[in-house]
């Protein structure tokens, strides 16, 4: 009666624990007693302000929704909210009303008109707000558009990046797409090879299979990547040549934490370039200094996108009603946060610098740490809040693994959690090349150097319980 | 490049205004300037708290919500919040964390509890926590289970009130699964008839089409129609008779407003038979007295479902993320409200009461009133928030539609919103026989008499411009 499963495999479990990805760990905590640590340390997750983790909500955000949600505050406690928090909520409820009404199935026009100032801010390029969508996360709007791009009766395809985030294929699965896998290259910083997608594209040609769109998420998810200006012309360039949508995943576009390196949109190089390929581009309130992860927020801007197909967009959203109020709301104070003089300035330029010099601080040193290990090699990770290190596995690990019903990197990982409490999640959820093994792990847990001491230890307890002949 | 439309076409458009369906008609209103109306009153959709209506907000779900957005109110203004409030958001708290964060992707399983508690208080019979779905509304859901469905190669369909919530109709469109559409009998107060479900079932599967599910609105939508158990049973057996999953749209449980009808879950009438079938259940916080649409949450809950295919739902469900935490505090706020005795439950009592009473009384009164237009019949609705009268539209009225390329409901819809400013849904997007008309409209407008008023005025017109012979 039921469909067969078309959800991607997002588990690895059979330790005590599951090892779940992009999913809290909540309510999988095992009883710890008998186990060598207290606490499991929900590493597997992009989820800033998970419990555990130290990426405090921003005050201006919360102070604004609390008002939304309880208008009487604004009379029943006026001091305990500065000047322009209650000017932002006034100015939302003229335009919103009620909170909890629906609102228009793309999102509060206000709100919309919002995004398109930040940006046009961002890009120094016009953007329409009727080009915008405000969603319920990034995830919400990558599904619609993949499930508006997969047709019949040719299967459809879409390019995704190896390693990914797998949303993708999860996605992908669902609608019966084709998942065109292009691998980036560790070797140069996990850049993305031209060559390399190309080939993809023409390998899936001859199966008869057609390449609808290319995914690019930039700064990478799990590499922390970000991509030259150079490379993204050509990526541009690639899509125009074969017709393809290009899938600008930029939810990480705030998470820069290398001072040479800088974030540029896909929309301001199609823009510089006067390129008229289809781009859709996408980015949350849950990563950045936001991290408002629990709101469920986001938005996806067309560019080049014909008025019909953003006439169909409209109608599909429209049969899911309209995205959560509480997710707008965090976008609007993400694309509008408080200016220079504003009373909240201060407070949200101090709030915001601690998390990107804290990101910043703990990525490096944790790359430092990793490298100084042998057997484990970490790229430097200019971007988003991941490292993804490559760890050797002797051939007795593998056959362990291989006996206990696992793949080896899983089996580390599961090995890691029992030993630590710290959950990450091995590479072959992601994707790697054969024979190579990985694990994600965020760069948010609070006390790094007991942390990072903690996987180095266990990788070398490892190796000498499954040592080289 | 992209799919072809498959979203339900929800509009139906060409006068000043667009007239939608189930959305919100914020920022489609016009300059009003040189119209016979000062305000658009937006009678199309079940959306209580939209600006120009008259339900608020229940206090105790929106001080919940903000100490929960924003903790330090707790310090900050603590003369702002009753004890139990501040007691509620603390356990939530407790158990959540920041709201900030993803919750476990069913739900947080506080939450679930309390829906099962609330279940097991409703039925008398029990209700497993693990086997509830919190979701973004009801139609996150739907859609969910819609997908799951439907399968290849043989072509799904899914058995469908007519008239019915085109939620339904759209869902299986971009899922390209098939509507089985049912008629429910006018005549006897949209009751639901088995014989009519039978025949569908039979006229699918001589077409080769297989019957997977069956959707029972209960309180209807648009009809208001409150099952009598003896049909609920009748249903159930039908549903193990021909191996279907009844799936019952429960999200107006709470809106019943004749004291000789009550609502009684599908979940009671198939623990009470000892049946085997599948059921799944859909509630909402965006009806009932709660009307917080906005927030985005609800919940299923799935009975004689075989745990592979829980699984498999959660699975579906992570790669969403997690529902949005505001909609389900919501939830928790709807199943728990505050008990006799605590500080919140006057206020609680007297704005539910308030709501009931006003639902209960614009309902009769609008009733009332159609029925004495000559050419309007309209069925005295117990349940949900809407009427669905039928009009007499003369042999001219449809001609003039026809000639200006109209449906002819939809035209007189048009015209009433044109002279009046009251927005309605024509009966062509829900479903009716042939040859008949009707319009769907909801019992949520402030100012009832003035507004039914209009309603007759604009009637009595419109068959005077369009004459019988």
């Amino acid at each position: 009666m039921w469909r067969e499963s078309r959800g991607e495999q997002c588990f690895v479990s059979g330790s005590r624990f599951a090892i779940v990805l992009e999913m809290n760990t909540e309510g999988i905590e095992p009883i710890l007693s008998g186990l060598p640590f207290n606490q499991v340390i929900s590493s597997n997750i992009g989820n800033p302000q998970q419990k555990g983790l130290d990426q405090p909500p921003i005050t201006f955000v919360r102070q604004v929704a609390a008002l939304m949600e309880y208008r009487e505050l604004k009379h029943l406690a006026p001091g305990a909210f500065p000047k322009d928090v209650i000017a932002r909520a006034d100015e939302l409820y003229e335009e919103i009303g009620s909170i909890g009404a629906y609102s228009h199935s793309q999102g509060v026009p206000l709100i919309r008109k919002s995004v398109a100032d930040f940006i046009s801010d961002r890009d120094g390029y016009p953007a329409d707000p009727n080009h915008i969508f405000l969603t319920g996360g990034a995830s919400a709007g990558v599904s619609l558009l993949i499930s508006m791009l997969i047709s019949e009766p040719m299967k459809s395809g879409v390019l995704i990046p190896i390693p990914q985030y797998p949303l993708y294929t999860a996605t992908l699965a669902q609608h019966s797409g084709e998942p065109l896998p292009y691998h980036l290259d560790e070797s140069d910083e996990w850049n993305t090879d031209l060559a390399t997608i190309e080939a993809a594209i023409k390998e899936a040609r001859n199966r008869g299979v057609v390449p609808k769109a290319l995914v690019v998420i930039n700064p990478g998810n799990p590499t922390g990547a970000v991509l030259e200006e150079e490379t993204q012309r050509k990526i541009v360039q690639l899509c125009k040549t074969y017709d393809l949508v290009l899938l600008a995943d930029e939810v990480y576009q705030a998470n820069i934490h290398r001072p040479t390196k800088h974030f540029t949109s896909f929309k301001r190089i199609v823009r510089e370039m006067k390129s008229d390929i289809a781009l859709v581009s996408f980015h949350s309130i849950s990563k950045g200094v936001s991290g408002e992860c629990g709101r469920r927020g986001g938005y996806f801007e067309c560019t080049n996108i014909p008025e019909d197909v953003i006439a169909m967009m409209y109608k599909m959203v429209s049969v899911g009603l309209c995205p959560p109020l509480q997710g707008q709301i965090g976008v609007d104070c993400m694309v509008r946060p408080p200016k220079i003089g504003d009373p909240s300035y201060a407070l949200w330029k101090s709030e915001t610098d601690t998390i990107h010099a804290a990101l910043a601080q703990r990525t490096h040193q944790m790359v430092t740490e990793l490298n100084k290990v042998e057997g484990v090699t970490c790229v430097d990770s200019p971007g988003a809040l991941y490292l993804y290190p490559k760890i050797e596995l002797s051939k007795k690990a593998v056959e362990a693994a291989r006996k206990a019903g696992k793949e080896p990197d899983a089996f580390y990982a599961l090995a890691l959690l029992d030993a630590t409490g710290i959950c990450v999640v091995p590479g072959s959820g992601f994707g790697q090349k054969e024979g190579e093994w990985h694990y994600r792990l965020t760069c948010l847990c609070p006390g790094v150097e007991e942390y990072v001491g903690k996987l180095v230890k266990f990788h070398e307890e490892f190796s000498k319980k499954y040592p080289k002949e």
